[in-house]
């Protein structure tokens, strides 16, 4: 269902069938700023990036942008100097067609690593890419980015910041290859605040930390991960930077329109049938907290358990023995949303497991678990592992 | 297929039906010497250990050890004290039963988390067990102890050590929850050979470490894993520890065996139709070798690509390069046994990804990654991810 409210001043989007992933899909979309933007972005943490990766990360030192570029079907990943040629020829022959600076215009790649572009692709396409620019084109956008993604991903928020209206859009894709940091998950933000290109990194960084960093699908973490933010300055607020409650209330609706962008991810998760929060509680450090959180997420056997709404929690113990937190294994609670399953270690019974059964068939549930080993706390978002995540790996390029 | 030939002088064996699983299943086996022997053990490294590992790594320390006694069905894990008394309970039947001292009788335990043993179980099976004694009962062993398991997993060496005939007799079960480090992992072995308690100790510690600690099969790692070796010393032998040369040989022959029964477990994997061997070279250092090797081996994404016999060799660059292990992206070579599909860090084209599907129907074949970093090498033994991994998972309890 096409969304038609995706809208924001001085932002216009558009994509196009350029036949790099069958002939008759949306696989390029383009979004630009008609004036200059503020830009900060994120990228993956992996050793191996692609080429428009390792482009971008050049030219966001500027902290500036004007337009984005992107595709799907193949992730311009593994492809040497010819790939890296490749980006910037993508770059170059858009920024001819807009009439904007080169060094504002970012490309963007997602699906099969080590096939080069063709860049015919692109010189037949841009052309009409840039006549379809339109207010209304980022739905398209949104469905241009998709990969094994079944439904676009978008959100739109509204704040008043100073007595003035401000918007923040998003687009996302991801559907597998997620795992913190960041997976094969590509993210465009649009917003009209006033803001330094600093601060906006800053909140960003923040953002992402809390939401796509997060989200696990299959443990794997993508060569192309990207989060990519402009803001053009249209809402003509006083800049949140000369404000503390502004900073704040920016940071908290970004952070929120993230978490929201994250979720549709791990909803759409390869297979997945439901979302999964793993909340870790009583941790003895931060980092305990997360690498308990994280162990429990990841674990094949845990995650098959859901698919199968088993409440056997026996797996998810045994993840956490093996995660490295340390806690005494006589003192964990575990709950199913408010079913305490697992008391000081020790079952509670065939009655709670009934209960607890009946949460394992929601959509949506969480697993607590307190360590009673320390003060810290940590999130982390899953699904579940189907008999349809192995299909759709085990035919992905076929 | 019984397999006959799995005996070896002074140990005897048996199995029972003792209703822990199902009405007519063998899930009690029992091994015992006829003399004292030397014994060593290697137990699982999760923090949340079960309580016959916990009472087992106490019994060790006297290096000393008559009977083994291992049930399947429950895994007497995180069931507290009243878990701890039930092995201590256990082993107090069978010391009585057998008329040894109860510190020298192990017991061991594999299957469901969380469940009490139901003592009644074993009071009822111990006086037939013992009475089944026999030469020829290892086979049952094999048997009483699998799980998942679809086969029982056995082994046999022979090796004449200054003069002598020695043997080394072997029982593995083992088919999820299988990571480095051990897995829901046991391994009970018999020898006949003379040796030190602190040289058994020494080299059953080396043999796990390249065998058992180098298997993964889903990544998760149980609460029971536990390799035990007695030695009963009837082969006369001079001691193994007299003669450097002698110690090498025992070594060489105790690791063949235990790499032999790893293997075996891998093929009888859950749901797995693939062995794969993930050998990285050139690596930085010994844990870039390793951290590589198991990242690649653990890969949802590489595990179902293997099971589609697809080459998709970008999702084994995509895990090496959220590793941790340092090296250049461009100077990566990658082979499907002797077909080098990517070459520094470039796929090698369309004709190679065609000899390498052919590579991946095979059901045994290694996959070769050289970082060109450094000099430190690293093996792991992996099998794919299939759609029955999820069935068998999402319906284990059941």
């Amino acid at each position: 269902m096409q969304r038609t409210d995706l809208t924001i001043q001085g932002f216009e989007a558009a994509a196009v069938k350029a036949r790099i992933r069958g002939k008759d899909r949306l696989d390029i979309g383009l979004i630009v700023s008609r004036v200059p933007a503020v830009a900060a972005a994120v990228y993956t943490t992996s050793l191996v990036k692609a080429a428009p990766v390792l482009l971008g990360m050049e030219k966001i030192k500027s902290g500036k942008a004007r337009a984005i570029m992107v595709n799907s079907g193949i992730a311009n990943a593994c492809t040497g100097e010819q790939g890296m040629e490749n980006a910037r020829g993508c770059a170059r022959l858009l920024a001819e067609a807009l009439e904007v600076s080169e060094d504002q215009v970012h490309v963007s790649s997602t699906g099969v690593i080590g096939m080069q572009l063709d860049m015919a692709n692109f010189t037949g396409s841009i052309p009409a890419l840039v006549e379809a620019l339109s207010e209304n084109g980022f739905d398209d956008v949104s469905r241009a980015m998709m990969t094994t993604d079944t439904v676009p991903k978008t959100a739109l928020r509204d704040i008043v910041l100073g007595g003035k209206q401000v918007k923040i859009l998003g687009l996302a894709k991801g559907s597998g290859m997620i795992m913190p940091n960041m997976a094969t998950m590509l993210c465009f933000l649009c917003t009209d605040v006033v803001i330094s290109p600093e601060l906006l990194q800053k909140s960003l960084t923040q953002a992402v930390n809390l939401s796509f960093n997060r989200i696990t699908v299959d443990g794997d973490t993508s060569t192309n991960d990207t989060a990519l933010i402009l803001a053009n300055g249209l809402a003509k607020n006083f800049p949140v930077d000369d404000s503390a409650t502004d900073t704040e209330m920016f940071q908290a609706v970004l952070n929120d329109l993230l978490k929201d962008l994250a979720l549709q991810i791990v909803r759409d998760g390869e297979g997945a049938t439901k979302l999964i929060t793993i909340r870790v509680d009583g941790a003895k450090s931060m980092d305990d907290a997360k690498n308990a959180a994280l162990t429990v997420a990841n674990s094949a056997l845990v995650k098959t358990a859901f698919f199968g709404e088993d409440a056997n929690w026996g797996r998810i113990i045994g993840a956490l023995g093996r995660s490295g937190a340390m806690f005494d294994p006589c003192q964990v609670d575990i709950a199913f949303d408010q079913v305490l399953m697992v008391k000081d270690g020790l079952g509670q019974g065939r009655e709670t497991e009934v209960l607890a059964t009946e949460i394992l068939k929601k959509k949506e549930f969480s697993v607590n678990i307190h360590l009673k080993a320390g003060q810290f706390s940590y999130e982390e978002y899953t699904c579940d592992f189907s008999i349809d995540y192995v299909k759709i790996n085990a035919d992905y390029r076929s």
